[in-house]
């Protein structure tokens, strides 16, 4: 990948200058030495001033003739391997004092499954072009991160926990079929706390939201009913902004 | 009012550099000829180049020093004399198509009711400072506005339109008390279609967001029950950032 960045402390850079960043929250599980799903996301270490050796959310500087999906798609490539077919706009953080310089970032998120991520980084890798500096961090336990990605991240996973409550949205963490306890660890995951068995699943089953079907889950367990989404999960509904986005390219092809 | 602004086609700007605007979309109320609440907003008439002479939204460049809620909050004063106490961040547009010169628009919103509207653009004015060049809009009848604000505009009701569904943003509008044949036109407003009164007067009552209150419109048809808002109207919940805002002065004091 030959492409030429600005350098955050580049030389010449105006400091009267507001510059326009992307940044990307990614959002997946983890099964924790326990077998419980934890709630991760990918950070990149930072190899230069401001913030030099800290943790931040994957992201990069706007290109001059770049729409800002297609920005935060491609610098999420670019530094973490990661593909997720869509990028919804979380938020536009440009308080003063965020930066050493004046920087707006446009804040995009997406959730991806364990082996969406998997098959997205090895992808990734087979172009050689190995992300480094990346590391997989569970949300409870972030270390302080670069610039005011805290508080980023905080207000993403508030997003993420509003969201649960009324949608379909942690369908998007699951695989195609699933048990009832294993919905219930992922709410459990995203909410950061434990869920009533008995209520949760009268909660789901009345919700129309899942189907039965005719499967279940064998193991050391007794048998348990696999649930599929009742529809289309449709995790990100824009609207009339939907017509209007750019085709995004994949940058590992 | 002596802020220096930089002109949209200024000598010196340099066409590689990416720069930052804010647009408010401001919703209120007004009553048409035959007494219909209709949903309306303000456009400011431009008067130069890009698209001298079309309506856009109100707006302006984001200064260096200047956080993104404040900058609204100013150029929405500036331009059209109201001054909401809260503005909400709706959405970055930054299409490298939207305008001849790179722009990030960060567009804020907010509801506002008509005795609101009057009461802040009279106190604007009182202060020496009429706006010029605004007018109110109908939505359904904008004519062709600046760059890609019809657009934003649709993305703007197609949210409002959602928020409506699910939640109380409707009571934004609203006066203290009112009947549910007016809460009824003003959702109708919003929807853009007539409901059906007893259907809609059963799912409000069931929805337990209103109290009746034991006072009654009287007037020209037989007396209606006024109703509140069961609690304080939270129309606008951002969770972790409600925290960190920063104040907002108003430009008229």
């Amino acid at each position: 990948m030959t492409r030429t960045r600005i350098p955050a402390s580049a030389p010449g850079v105006e400091s009267d200058v507001t510059r326009v960043a992307v940044s990307t929250v990614i959002f997946s599980l983890r099964r924790d030495a326990a077998d419980c799903p934890r709630l991760v996301l990918p950070l990149v270490r930072r190899t230069r001033d401001p913030y030099d050796g800290l943790w931040a959310l994957p992201g990069g500087w706007l290109d001059i003739a770049e729409n800002l999906d297609d920005a935060a798609s491609r610098t999420l490539a670019e530094t973490t391997g990661l593909t997720p077919s869509y990028l919804e706009q979380l938020y536009a953080f440009g308080d003063v004092a965020r930066s050493p310089t004046r920087v707006v970032s446009i804040v995009y998120w997406a959730l991806l499954r364990a082996d969406e991520v998997d098959a997205q980084v090895a992808a990734h890798a087979s172009g050689g072009d190995a992300p480094e500096n990346v590391a997989w961090f569970d949300v409870n336990d972030l270390p302080t991160l670069a610039f005011d990605h805290n508080q980023i991240v905080d207000y993403a996973l508030w997003r993420l926990r509003n969201k649960a409550g009324y949608s379909r949205v942690a369908h998007g963490l699951m695989a195609d079929t699933f048990t009832l306890a294993e919905l219930r660890e992922v709410y459990e995951a995203i909410l950061g706390r434990r869920l009533d068995p008995a209520n949760f699943r009268r909660q789901v089953e009345n919700s129309g939201t899942l189907v039965r079907t005719d499967s279940f889950r064998t193991g050391n367990h007794r048998p348990a009913r696999l649930y599929r989404p009742h529809r289309d999960v449709e995790l990100a509904d824009r609207g009339p902004l939907a017509a209007t986005s750019s085709t995004h390219e994949s940058s590992t092809t």
